[in-house]
Protein backbone atom coordinates (compact mmCIF):
# COMPACT_ATOMS: atom_id res chain seq x y z
CA UNK A 1 0.00 0.00 0.00
CA UNK A 2 1.37 3.51 -1.11
CA UNK A 3 0.78 6.16 1.37
CA UNK A 4 -0.82 9.35 0.63
CA UNK A 5 0.31 12.57 2.06
CA UNK A 6 -1.99 15.17 2.43
CA UNK A 7 -1.90 19.24 3.36
CA UNK A 8 -3.83 19.99 6.19
CA UNK A 9 -3.37 23.69 6.17
CA UNK A 10 -6.61 24.35 4.65
CA UNK A 11 -10.66 23.61 6.40
CA UNK A 12 -12.43 22.95 3.52
CA UNK A 13 -10.52 21.51 0.65
CA UNK A 14 -7.26 19.11 0.77
CA UNK A 15 -4.48 18.27 -1.70
CA UNK A 16 -3.59 14.25 -1.39
CA UNK A 17 -0.05 13.14 -3.27
CA UNK A 18 1.10 10.06 -3.37
CA UNK A 19 3.93 9.14 -2.05
CA UNK A 20 5.62 6.40 -3.89
CA UNK A 21 9.05 6.07 -1.13
CA UNK A 22 8.75 8.84 2.11
CA UNK A 23 12.74 9.52 2.00
CA UNK A 24 12.77 11.32 5.90
CA UNK A 25 10.13 12.23 7.97
CA UNK A 26 11.06 14.31 11.56
CA UNK A 27 9.95 17.41 14.16
CA UNK A 28 13.04 19.42 14.09
CA UNK A 29 13.07 22.16 16.58
CA UNK A 30 11.66 24.60 14.38
CA UNK A 31 8.45 22.47 12.37
CA UNK A 32 7.76 18.84 11.39
CA UNK A 33 9.37 18.13 7.97
CA UNK A 34 8.48 15.56 5.26
CA UNK A 35 10.06 14.96 2.09
CA UNK A 36 8.92 11.55 -0.33
CA UNK A 37 8.72 11.09 -4.01
CA UNK A 38 5.44 11.20 -6.04
CA UNK A 39 5.38 10.11 -9.63
CA UNK A 40 4.31 12.99 -11.18
CA UNK A 41 5.60 16.12 -9.20
CA UNK A 42 9.01 14.51 -8.22
CA UNK A 43 10.71 15.20 -4.65
CA UNK A 44 8.04 16.99 -2.56
CA UNK A 45 9.00 18.97 0.49
CA UNK A 46 5.72 19.45 3.46
CA UNK A 47 6.63 21.49 6.18
CA UNK A 48 3.79 21.88 9.18
CA UNK A 49 1.26 20.56 6.87
CA UNK A 50 1.89 22.55 4.22
CA UNK A 51 3.33 21.55 0.56
CA UNK A 52 6.43 23.80 0.32
CA UNK A 53 8.15 22.55 -2.78
CA UNK A 54 7.87 19.91 -5.90
CA UNK A 55 11.35 19.58 -7.84
CA UNK A 56 8.96 19.71 -10.91
CA UNK A 57 8.26 22.81 -10.32
CA UNK A 58 9.95 25.10 -7.67
CA UNK A 59 12.03 27.16 -10.76
CA UNK A 60 8.93 28.84 -11.71
CA UNK A 61 8.91 30.46 -8.28
CA UNK A 62 12.85 30.47 -7.54
CA UNK A 63 12.99 32.27 -10.87
CA UNK A 64 10.16 34.92 -9.55
CA UNK A 65 11.85 35.63 -6.79
CA UNK A 66 15.04 36.21 -8.01
CA UNK A 67 15.57 38.04 -11.51
CA UNK A 68 12.45 39.80 -11.27
CA UNK A 69 14.39 42.12 -8.53
CA UNK A 70 17.89 41.88 -9.88
CA UNK A 71 16.87 42.40 -13.47
CA UNK A 72 14.88 45.73 -12.01
CA UNK A 73 18.53 46.62 -10.81
CA UNK A 74 21.54 48.06 -12.58
CA UNK A 75 24.36 45.62 -11.92
CA UNK A 76 23.57 44.41 -8.08
CA UNK A 77 25.89 43.46 -6.25
CA UNK A 78 25.32 42.41 -2.72
CA UNK A 79 21.75 40.18 -2.18
CA UNK A 80 20.48 39.24 1.15
CA UNK A 81 18.06 35.92 0.94
CA UNK A 82 16.30 35.20 3.83
CA UNK A 83 14.83 31.62 4.37
CA UNK A 84 15.60 29.33 1.34
CA UNK A 85 16.85 27.14 2.37
CA UNK A 86 16.52 24.48 -0.04
CA UNK A 87 19.05 27.26 -2.23
CA UNK A 88 16.61 27.33 -5.06
CA UNK A 89 16.50 30.76 -5.10
CA UNK A 90 21.01 31.07 -4.36
CA UNK A 91 21.11 29.22 -7.52
CA UNK A 92 18.82 31.50 -9.50
CA UNK A 93 20.89 35.34 -7.59
CA UNK A 94 24.26 33.46 -8.64
CA UNK A 95 23.53 33.08 -12.21
CA UNK A 96 23.48 37.15 -11.91
CA UNK A 97 27.68 37.81 -13.17
CA UNK A 98 27.32 41.10 -11.82
CA UNK A 99 26.57 39.62 -7.73
CA UNK A 100 29.59 39.35 -5.86
CA UNK A 101 28.18 38.13 -2.39
CA UNK A 102 24.97 36.38 -2.11
CA UNK A 103 23.89 35.45 2.24
CA UNK A 104 21.32 33.36 2.21
CA UNK A 105 20.35 33.49 6.32
CA UNK A 106 18.55 30.00 6.98
CA UNK A 107 17.02 29.71 10.79
CA UNK A 108 17.29 25.53 10.27
CA UNK A 109 20.40 23.91 9.61
CA UNK A 110 18.75 20.76 9.10
CA UNK A 111 16.57 22.25 5.90
CA UNK A 112 20.23 22.51 4.24
CA UNK A 113 21.40 19.45 4.87
CA UNK A 114 18.09 17.74 3.53
CA UNK A 115 17.65 19.58 0.78
CA UNK A 116 21.51 18.83 -0.08
CA UNK A 117 20.61 14.95 0.76
CA UNK A 118 17.10 14.87 -0.94
CA UNK A 119 17.30 17.09 -4.16
CA UNK A 120 20.92 18.49 -4.69
CA UNK A 121 19.47 19.54 -7.86
CA UNK A 122 17.41 22.23 -6.35
CA UNK A 123 20.65 24.62 -4.92
CA UNK A 124 22.59 23.51 -7.96
CA UNK A 125 25.87 23.57 -6.01
CA UNK A 126 24.94 26.99 -5.23
CA UNK A 127 25.92 26.33 -1.46
CA UNK A 128 29.76 25.74 -3.18
CA UNK A 129 29.70 28.57 -4.98
CA UNK A 130 32.48 31.31 -3.50
CA UNK A 131 30.54 33.95 -3.79
CA UNK A 132 27.77 32.20 -1.12
CA UNK A 133 27.68 32.98 2.05
CA UNK A 134 25.46 30.74 4.56
CA UNK A 135 24.33 32.23 7.82
CA UNK A 136 22.22 29.81 10.22
CA UNK A 137 20.73 32.44 12.52
CA UNK A 138 16.87 33.35 12.47
CA UNK A 139 16.24 36.02 9.93
CA UNK A 140 14.48 39.04 11.74
CA UNK A 141 17.92 39.08 14.19
CA UNK A 142 20.61 39.01 11.64
CA UNK A 143 18.60 41.85 9.79
CA UNK A 144 17.91 43.73 12.36
CA UNK A 145 21.66 43.87 13.85
CA UNK A 146 23.50 43.62 10.45
CA UNK A 147 25.47 46.13 9.11
CA UNK A 148 25.59 45.69 6.26
CA UNK A 149 24.16 47.07 3.10
CA UNK A 150 22.29 45.12 0.14
CA UNK A 151 21.15 45.64 -3.32
CA UNK A 152 18.17 43.46 -2.74
CA UNK A 153 16.74 41.78 0.25
CA UNK A 154 14.68 38.25 -1.30
CA UNK A 155 12.22 36.90 1.74
CA UNK A 156 11.77 33.22 0.83
CA UNK A 157 9.68 32.50 3.97
CA UNK A 158 6.69 30.39 4.20
CA UNK A 159 2.98 31.14 5.61
CA UNK A 160 2.18 33.15 8.33
CA UNK A 161 2.20 30.37 10.91
CA UNK A 162 4.77 28.93 12.92
CA UNK A 163 8.45 29.74 12.67
CA UNK A 164 7.53 32.10 9.81
CA UNK A 165 5.12 34.51 11.18
CA UNK A 166 7.77 36.77 12.16
CA UNK A 167 8.83 37.52 8.46
CA UNK A 168 5.19 38.82 7.84
CA UNK A 169 5.53 42.13 10.24
CA UNK A 170 5.90 46.02 9.55
CA UNK A 171 8.84 45.44 12.44
CA UNK A 172 10.76 42.74 9.79
CA UNK A 173 10.23 44.81 6.87
CA UNK A 174 11.10 48.06 8.35
CA UNK A 175 14.35 46.49 8.92
CA UNK A 176 14.87 44.96 5.79
CA UNK A 177 14.37 48.92 4.67
CA UNK A 178 17.43 49.92 6.50
CA UNK A 179 19.16 47.27 5.64
CA UNK A 180 18.69 48.34 2.02
CA UNK A 181 21.38 50.38 0.19
CA UNK A 182 19.52 53.68 -1.41
CA UNK A 183 17.13 52.28 -4.50
CA UNK A 184 17.75 48.66 -3.19
CA UNK A 185 14.71 46.49 -3.90
CA UNK A 186 12.38 44.32 -0.90
CA UNK A 187 10.79 41.23 -2.51
CA UNK A 188 8.54 38.54 -0.29
CA UNK A 189 6.10 35.76 -1.04
CA UNK A 190 2.61 37.00 0.01
CA UNK A 191 0.37 33.91 -0.22
CA UNK A 192 -2.20 32.73 -2.49
CA UNK A 193 -4.80 36.53 -2.69
CA UNK A 194 -7.81 34.29 -4.38
CA UNK A 195 -8.29 32.89 -1.42
CA UNK A 196 -6.46 35.28 1.08
CA UNK A 197 -6.71 38.87 0.12
CA UNK A 198 -6.35 40.04 2.74
CA UNK A 199 -2.65 38.73 2.97
CA UNK A 200 -1.45 40.35 0.15
CA UNK A 201 -3.21 43.89 1.32
CA UNK A 202 -2.01 43.60 4.78
CA UNK A 203 1.69 42.98 2.86
CA UNK A 204 1.39 45.66 0.54
CA UNK A 205 -0.29 48.51 3.15
CA UNK A 206 2.85 48.09 5.52
CA UNK A 207 5.43 48.19 1.50
CA UNK A 208 3.29 51.54 0.74
CA UNK A 209 4.00 52.71 4.52
CA UNK A 210 7.72 52.08 4.39
CA UNK A 211 8.76 52.79 0.86
CA UNK A 212 8.14 55.25 -1.92
CA UNK A 213 6.52 52.35 -4.35
CA UNK A 214 5.23 48.24 -3.86
CA UNK A 215 3.49 46.34 -6.30
CA UNK A 216 2.45 42.82 -6.27
CA UNK A 217 3.76 40.54 -9.13
CA UNK A 218 1.57 37.10 -9.97
CA UNK A 219 2.95 33.53 -11.02
CA UNK A 220 1.14 30.31 -11.29
CA UNK A 221 2.42 28.12 -9.28
CA UNK A 222 1.42 24.54 -10.10
CA UNK A 223 1.31 22.89 -6.33
CA UNK A 224 -0.18 25.64 -4.73
CA UNK A 225 -4.11 24.67 -5.35
CA UNK A 226 -5.90 27.75 -5.31
CA UNK A 227 -5.23 29.93 -8.07
CA UNK A 228 -2.13 32.48 -8.93
CA UNK A 229 0.73 32.87 -6.51
CA UNK A 230 1.46 36.13 -5.45
CA UNK A 231 4.86 38.04 -4.84
CA UNK A 232 5.29 41.52 -3.80
CA UNK A 233 7.92 44.34 -4.10
CA UNK A 234 9.13 47.38 -2.48
CA UNK A 235 11.83 50.06 -3.66
CA UNK A 236 12.32 53.85 -2.94
CA UNK A 237 13.23 54.42 -6.40
CA UNK A 238 11.24 54.57 -9.33
CA UNK B 1 -20.09 13.44 9.30
CA UNK B 2 -19.05 15.26 6.14
CA UNK B 3 -18.88 13.88 2.95
CA UNK B 4 -15.45 14.94 1.45
CA UNK B 5 -15.36 14.20 -2.48
CA UNK B 6 -12.37 13.70 -4.26
CA UNK B 7 -11.05 14.26 -7.81
CA UNK B 8 -10.42 10.91 -9.28
CA UNK B 9 -9.20 12.24 -12.02
CA UNK B 10 -5.21 12.09 -12.08
CA UNK B 11 -3.63 9.13 -10.71
CA UNK B 12 -0.58 9.91 -8.50
CA UNK B 13 -2.45 13.08 -6.84
CA UNK B 14 -6.15 14.44 -5.36
CA UNK B 15 -7.67 16.70 -4.63
CA UNK B 16 -10.88 16.99 -2.17
CA UNK B 17 -13.20 19.28 -1.29
CA UNK B 18 -15.41 18.77 1.95
CA UNK B 19 -18.94 18.39 0.93
CA UNK B 20 -21.52 20.29 3.61
CA UNK B 21 -24.61 19.29 1.37
CA UNK B 22 -24.58 16.97 -1.53
CA UNK B 23 -27.58 19.03 -3.29
CA UNK B 24 -27.45 16.08 -6.42
CA UNK B 25 -25.85 12.88 -7.43
CA UNK B 26 -26.92 10.94 -10.57
CA UNK B 27 -25.56 8.93 -13.41
CA UNK B 28 -27.07 10.14 -16.41
CA UNK B 29 -27.01 8.73 -19.75
CA UNK B 30 -23.81 10.51 -20.71
CA UNK B 31 -21.81 11.03 -17.60
CA UNK B 32 -21.90 10.85 -13.85
CA UNK B 33 -22.89 14.07 -11.82
CA UNK B 34 -22.12 15.52 -8.25
CA UNK B 35 -23.41 18.69 -7.30
CA UNK B 36 -22.33 19.87 -3.37
CA UNK B 37 -21.64 22.18 -1.19
CA UNK B 38 -18.28 23.83 0.00
CA UNK B 39 -17.82 26.11 2.56
CA UNK B 40 -15.01 27.65 0.86
CA UNK B 41 -15.37 27.46 -2.96
CA UNK B 42 -19.35 27.51 -3.24
CA UNK B 43 -21.39 25.26 -4.93
CA UNK B 44 -19.12 22.57 -6.82
CA UNK B 45 -20.20 20.33 -10.32
CA UNK B 46 -17.76 17.35 -10.38
CA UNK B 47 -18.49 15.21 -13.42
CA UNK B 48 -17.23 11.87 -13.90
CA UNK B 49 -14.52 12.17 -11.18
CA UNK B 50 -13.30 15.65 -12.57
CA UNK B 51 -13.94 19.18 -10.90
CA UNK B 52 -15.91 21.32 -13.67
CA UNK B 53 -16.64 24.32 -11.96
CA UNK B 54 -17.11 26.37 -8.48
CA UNK B 55 -19.41 29.43 -8.14
CA UNK B 56 -16.49 31.27 -6.41
CA UNK B 57 -14.14 31.37 -9.50
CA UNK B 58 -16.29 30.07 -12.68
CA UNK B 59 -15.98 33.95 -13.53
CA UNK B 60 -12.40 33.71 -15.18
CA UNK B 61 -13.17 30.71 -17.14
CA UNK B 62 -16.19 32.18 -18.69
CA UNK B 63 -14.93 35.67 -19.38
CA UNK B 64 -12.10 34.84 -20.67
CA UNK B 65 -13.65 32.16 -23.15
CA UNK B 66 -16.26 34.50 -24.00
CA UNK B 67 -14.33 37.94 -24.10
CA UNK B 68 -10.96 37.43 -26.09
CA UNK B 69 -12.85 36.31 -29.12
CA UNK B 70 -15.73 39.03 -28.79
CA UNK B 71 -13.60 41.92 -27.81
CA UNK B 72 -10.69 40.89 -31.40
CA UNK B 73 -13.89 40.77 -33.55
CA UNK B 74 -15.28 43.83 -35.34
CA UNK B 75 -19.33 44.09 -33.51
CA UNK B 76 -19.50 40.14 -33.59
CA UNK B 77 -23.49 39.26 -34.82
CA UNK B 78 -23.12 35.49 -34.34
CA UNK B 79 -21.80 33.13 -31.66
CA UNK B 80 -22.16 28.91 -31.00
CA UNK B 81 -21.25 27.79 -27.95
CA UNK B 82 -20.88 24.06 -27.98
CA UNK B 83 -21.31 22.60 -24.50
CA UNK B 84 -21.47 24.88 -21.72
CA UNK B 85 -24.95 23.92 -19.87
CA UNK B 86 -23.69 26.07 -17.18
CA UNK B 87 -24.98 29.11 -18.87
CA UNK B 88 -21.57 30.64 -17.96
CA UNK B 89 -20.20 31.17 -20.88
CA UNK B 90 -23.39 31.78 -22.98
CA UNK B 91 -23.80 35.11 -20.25
CA UNK B 92 -20.96 36.76 -20.99
CA UNK B 93 -21.48 36.54 -24.58
CA UNK B 94 -24.83 38.29 -24.47
CA UNK B 95 -23.01 41.38 -22.87
CA UNK B 96 -21.79 42.55 -26.31
CA UNK B 97 -24.62 44.49 -27.61
CA UNK B 98 -23.60 43.51 -31.37
CA UNK B 99 -24.63 39.79 -30.49
CA UNK B 100 -27.72 39.19 -32.41
CA UNK B 101 -28.22 35.44 -31.77
CA UNK B 102 -26.42 33.28 -29.18
CA UNK B 103 -26.82 29.26 -29.83
CA UNK B 104 -26.16 27.04 -26.79
CA UNK B 105 -25.65 23.18 -28.38
CA UNK B 106 -25.40 21.23 -25.16
CA UNK B 107 -25.98 17.59 -25.59
CA UNK B 108 -27.21 17.16 -22.34
CA UNK B 109 -30.83 18.94 -21.23
CA UNK B 110 -30.18 17.53 -17.55
CA UNK B 111 -26.95 19.85 -17.09
CA UNK B 112 -28.89 23.06 -17.80
CA UNK B 113 -32.12 21.56 -16.01
CA UNK B 114 -29.49 20.55 -12.59
CA UNK B 115 -27.56 24.23 -13.27
CA UNK B 116 -30.57 26.10 -13.17
CA UNK B 117 -32.17 24.41 -10.01
CA UNK B 118 -28.41 24.36 -7.95
CA UNK B 119 -26.35 27.45 -9.55
CA UNK B 120 -28.76 30.00 -11.36
CA UNK B 121 -26.61 32.63 -10.72
CA UNK B 122 -23.68 31.46 -13.12
CA UNK B 123 -26.49 31.63 -16.44
CA UNK B 124 -27.84 35.03 -15.06
CA UNK B 125 -30.83 34.75 -16.76
CA UNK B 126 -29.17 33.98 -20.09
CA UNK B 127 -31.01 31.16 -21.14
CA UNK B 128 -34.39 33.74 -20.81
CA UNK B 129 -32.33 36.28 -23.02
CA UNK B 130 -34.23 36.85 -26.65
CA UNK B 131 -31.11 36.55 -28.12
CA UNK B 132 -30.15 33.18 -26.96
CA UNK B 133 -30.78 29.72 -28.88
CA UNK B 134 -31.10 26.67 -27.14
CA UNK B 135 -30.25 23.30 -28.99
CA UNK B 136 -30.24 19.63 -27.50
CA UNK B 137 -27.97 17.72 -29.59
CA UNK B 138 -24.50 16.56 -29.63
CA UNK B 139 -22.11 19.03 -30.87
CA UNK B 140 -20.67 17.14 -33.37
CA UNK B 141 -23.65 16.23 -35.64
CA UNK B 142 -24.35 19.96 -34.99
CA UNK B 143 -21.17 21.67 -36.55
CA UNK B 144 -21.39 19.37 -39.30
CA UNK B 145 -24.73 19.61 -40.02
CA UNK B 146 -25.34 23.50 -39.91
CA UNK B 147 -25.89 25.94 -42.69
CA UNK B 148 -25.59 28.95 -39.94
CA UNK B 149 -22.50 30.73 -40.25
CA UNK B 150 -20.51 32.38 -37.08
CA UNK B 151 -18.32 35.25 -36.18
CA UNK B 152 -17.28 32.97 -33.42
CA UNK B 153 -17.38 29.54 -32.07
CA UNK B 154 -16.19 28.44 -28.38
CA UNK B 155 -15.84 25.23 -27.43
CA UNK B 156 -16.66 24.85 -23.62
CA UNK B 157 -15.92 21.24 -23.63
CA UNK B 158 -14.75 18.66 -20.46
CA UNK B 159 -11.50 17.09 -19.95
CA UNK B 160 -11.01 14.94 -23.53
CA UNK B 161 -12.46 11.86 -21.64
CA UNK B 162 -15.92 10.61 -22.00
CA UNK B 163 -18.32 12.38 -24.09
CA UNK B 164 -16.47 15.55 -24.60
CA UNK B 165 -13.66 13.43 -26.71
CA UNK B 166 -14.58 13.97 -29.78
CA UNK B 167 -15.02 17.49 -29.26
CA UNK B 168 -11.10 17.47 -29.35
CA UNK B 169 -10.73 16.14 -33.05
CA UNK B 170 -8.96 17.15 -36.01
CA UNK B 171 -12.63 16.42 -37.67
CA UNK B 172 -14.53 18.16 -35.42
CA UNK B 173 -12.25 21.46 -35.23
CA UNK B 174 -12.03 21.20 -39.07
CA UNK B 175 -16.17 21.54 -39.49
CA UNK B 176 -16.08 24.45 -36.90
CA UNK B 177 -13.68 26.32 -39.43
CA UNK B 178 -16.35 25.07 -41.60
CA UNK B 179 -19.43 26.76 -40.08
CA UNK B 180 -17.01 29.91 -39.63
CA UNK B 181 -17.87 33.07 -41.12
CA UNK B 182 -14.72 34.48 -42.77
CA UNK B 183 -11.99 35.71 -40.33
CA UNK B 184 -14.31 34.21 -37.77
CA UNK B 185 -12.79 33.25 -34.89
CA UNK B 186 -12.84 29.03 -32.83
CA UNK B 187 -11.76 29.17 -28.94
CA UNK B 188 -11.52 26.15 -27.13
CA UNK B 189 -10.37 25.07 -23.93
CA UNK B 190 -7.42 23.05 -23.85
CA UNK B 191 -6.36 21.79 -20.18
CA UNK B 192 -3.30 21.68 -18.22
CA UNK B 193 -0.03 22.18 -19.87
CA UNK B 194 1.96 22.12 -16.89
CA UNK B 195 1.21 18.35 -16.65
CA UNK B 196 -0.60 17.48 -19.93
CA UNK B 197 1.79 19.83 -22.47
CA UNK B 198 0.83 16.79 -25.48
CA UNK B 199 -2.83 18.18 -25.03
CA UNK B 200 -1.79 21.89 -25.49
CA UNK B 201 0.45 20.68 -28.45
CA UNK B 202 -2.11 18.57 -30.17
CA UNK B 203 -4.79 20.90 -30.45
CA UNK B 204 -2.02 23.61 -31.76
CA UNK B 205 -0.94 21.34 -34.11
CA UNK B 206 -4.80 20.85 -35.38
CA UNK B 207 -5.37 24.48 -35.69
CA UNK B 208 -2.26 25.33 -36.99
CA UNK B 209 -2.93 23.24 -40.39
CA UNK B 210 -6.54 24.49 -40.64
CA UNK B 211 -6.20 27.99 -39.50
CA UNK B 212 -4.03 30.90 -40.71
CA UNK B 213 -3.17 31.86 -37.59
CA UNK B 214 -3.89 30.14 -33.60
CA UNK B 215 -2.23 31.13 -30.75
CA UNK B 216 -2.69 29.47 -26.50
CA UNK B 217 -3.96 31.72 -24.14
CA UNK B 218 -3.57 31.21 -20.70
CA UNK B 219 -5.44 32.02 -17.36
CA UNK B 220 -5.27 30.73 -13.72
CA UNK B 221 -8.61 28.58 -12.84
CA UNK B 222 -7.81 28.49 -8.86
CA UNK B 223 -9.98 25.24 -8.83
CA UNK B 224 -8.25 23.39 -11.45
CA UNK B 225 -5.15 21.91 -9.57
CA UNK B 226 -1.75 21.74 -11.62
CA UNK B 227 -0.85 24.58 -13.18
CA UNK B 228 -2.07 27.56 -15.64
CA UNK B 229 -5.56 26.56 -17.75
CA UNK B 230 -4.75 27.00 -21.27
CA UNK B 231 -7.15 28.11 -24.42
CA UNK B 232 -6.73 27.88 -27.16
CA UNK B 233 -7.73 30.27 -30.39
CA UNK B 234 -7.75 30.09 -34.27
CA UNK B 235 -8.75 32.24 -36.88
CA UNK B 236 -7.84 33.15 -40.98
CA UNK B 237 -7.53 36.52 -39.99
CA UNK B 238 -4.95 39.01 -38.44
Amino acid sequence: MKRWIEETFHPHWRVRLEADKVLHEVQTEHQHVVIFENATWGTVLILDGIFQLTTSDEFIYHEMMAHVPLMALDRPRRVLVVGGGDGGVLREVLKHPSVEKATLCEIDRSIIELSLKHYPQIAGGAFDDPRADIVIADGLRYVAGTAERFDAIIVDSSEPVGPSAVLHTPAFFADCKRALKPGGILVTQNGLPFFFPEQLAGTTGIFAGLFERCAPYLCTQPCYFGGPFALNWASDEA
